[in-house]
């Protein structure tokens, strides 16, 4: 199957096959269901809302590219804060949708919906501000910031303004009772594989118990290595969380987002304790830039919380089995995420993880290797 | 997105793009997982057995091509029933686990597992029979079939047999409680689709209701539109089941089955029922042919059974509402089912009904479309 598993690869000098790229990625923004379920999002949508209205001098007369406009609800509030013009970019037959609200809503004058991607269409001029809400799982699943980057490189003034304007990964040690379940899921599966390669050779005279090995692996990284979405509590977070990777939107490059890899420590906070996994998410920015900054700076963050929670949750990586650990011991992580060879959209994370007890000793590095599907 | 939705259309003058066709479909073949799904379904397990091993002489020092040999188990079995040599074609890398399999079964000097599309690949020479197990939810989605077809008109010698050798698709009159059900979450998605649009004119500012007709649109296709999966129970049937089309599998060309139109008639066996909607479902025979019979002909179909269920159970299409019957009343049913024009693996129904009293008095006629997706 070398042509089609090329054909999603992607990035530079590989590039994406666009049927593809629809079928498995740009589809599903063309439902409205999926599209409402982000518009219901409140902390989202407070985040995005404030950071144009409370900041109209980025707005007021100037011109506005919304990349990846959905239903147009950026494009909207940017002509609602007095844009001269607004040019709002959807890849999907979404965009039809986003023209009829456009026009429900009176701004027909002011905005214009571009059915396209970023790649390949063509604005009349470059713009004043680039807004797009491109974030995904633990901030860059999905890779919607290349074509971001794409219209910054190609649309952007030199004095031009990003929304948001910088971004941040995390992650934090973490409890959870989730783990355990996949553990038994996993053993489920396999219990039940057993049986049927027993049944099977006695049935039907076949002998497949030469699959166990692959099919083990294929479980495995289904239930245990596949990172899961979780809306989690902050009394799972059992010690501090730091910062994988900052990103300054105004001046990243692709090649500075396609591998993430970072080092960084972990203090375990909480005593006696299971670490059952990690915790990423993601927080975005609303600066504006140096010569000319937001008036008032707006945050969106996606970290555990009980009352403001988001559709993004946040990323579960397990640990099997969890570790026991202690108030004052320190965790050195080394992270590395690429971009899957099958689906650039999709990520590959390894993980080592040292730990130096309170009492100063060592124990031996573990290494895991972790899906973001 | 003219380009996508084209490139996953297929069928004669616009071949489906190989990538496409790969994210859509093929790719749900290349897991272990869903391999053991379908060789853990006992009647579809025994009904190939069967027919295989009670007609040997179909296999004995004979050549065989089996057409999606997925695992390889129809090929290991003819390579058992003494088979010379097998072709076994596979599009997905789970060709190297069949391979593999083979290999642990000491079948290696009689099968040759080759990676590659029907429509692609060569072989060395005409077969004398072609087997296969193509049939999809319905008989016909995936539309598979036509891949044993191009292996007929390739490589099936004019004396050759295929397995099945026959398929018919049959439909009958049901009562189910899924329908209330999706009524209900149709429903409530309309109720909840206006609270969203209120809020966001509230709190937002902008005006959505002009979505409203699309949305609901959209939400009517996925909740009552959308044929579901469903194991129905022999009691669940309240008339008489109708034969829609029947399928010689030496013969049958890609223009027979593009499109499946038929008019049949349902008569209601139970009294005072609800008519909720269709079930439908198929079977498959193998016959053998005219020249060369089969010494044992077997059977094997998914008609609604107490004990004797499949993993394709049957597709089931509602009715709403769902419509008062007695025993006596007559249906006359008008079907059209051909391929979606977005994807040709999925296929799209226009049912018309017209119900006649046991007092002889026509209702109104209804026409109803469906999604098999």
């Amino acid at each position: 199957m070398g042509t089609s598993a090329n054909a999603a690869a992607g990035g530079r000098g590989n590039p994406v096959d666009k049927g593809v790229d629809y079928a498995q990625y740009f589809c599903t923004y063309a439902f409205l269901y999926h599209q409402k379920e982000m518009l219901s999002d409140r902390v989202r949508m407070d985040a995005y809302f404030n950071a144009i209205f409370e900041n109209k001098h980025h707005f007021n007369g100037k011109t506005v590219l919304d990349v990846g406009t959905g239903s147009g609800i950026l494009a909207i509030w940017s002509a609602q804060a007095g844009a001269r013009k607004v040019y709002a970019v959807e890849a999907t037959k979404m965009s039809e949708h986003a023209r009829s609200l456009v026009r429900a809503n009176n701004l027909q004058n002011i905005i214009e919906v571009i059915e396209g991607s970023m790649e390949e269409i063509t604005l009349p001029e470059k713009v004043d501000v680039i807004i797009s809400e491109w974030m995904g799982y633990f901030l860059l699943r999905e890779s919607m910031f290349d074509s971001v980057i794409c219209a910054r490189d190609r649309w952007l003034k030199p004095t031009g303004v990003m929304y948001p304007s910088h971004a941040r990964m995390w992650m934090a040690p973490i409890r959870t009772g989730i783990g355990d379940h996949k553990m038994g899921d996993y053993q489920s599966a396999m219990d039940d594989w057993h049986n049927f390669v027993d049944e099977t050779k006695t049935y039907y005279g076949v002998d497949m118990s030469t699959l166990t090995k692959p099919f083990s692996e294929e479980q495995r990284k289904y239930y245990l290595q596949t990172s899961l979405w979780s809306n989690l509590h902050p009394h799972q977070v059992i010690g501090t969380a730091a910062i994988i990777k900052e990103i300054d939107c105004l001046t990243a490059t692709v090649n500075d987002i396609e591998k993430v890899r970072s080092k960084f420590s972990l203090a375990i906070t909480m005593d006696n304790m299971k670490l059952c996994g990690f915790g990423g998410w993601f927080d975005v920015h609303f600066r504006g830039r140096g010569e000319d900054p937001a008036e008032q700076e707006i945050e969106l963050t996606t970290a555990p919380s009980v009352d403001c929670g988001t559709h993004w949750g946040q990323q579960v990586f397990l640990l099997h089995p969890p570790t026991h650990v202690s108030e004052g011991d320190n965790l050195t992580i080394s992270f590395l995420m690429s971009r899957s060879k099958e689906n650039h959209r999709l990520m590959e994370v390894e993980l080592g993880c040292e730990i130096q007890q309170h009492s100063g000793k060592l124990l031996a590095p573990s290494k895991h290797k972790y899906y973001i599907e």
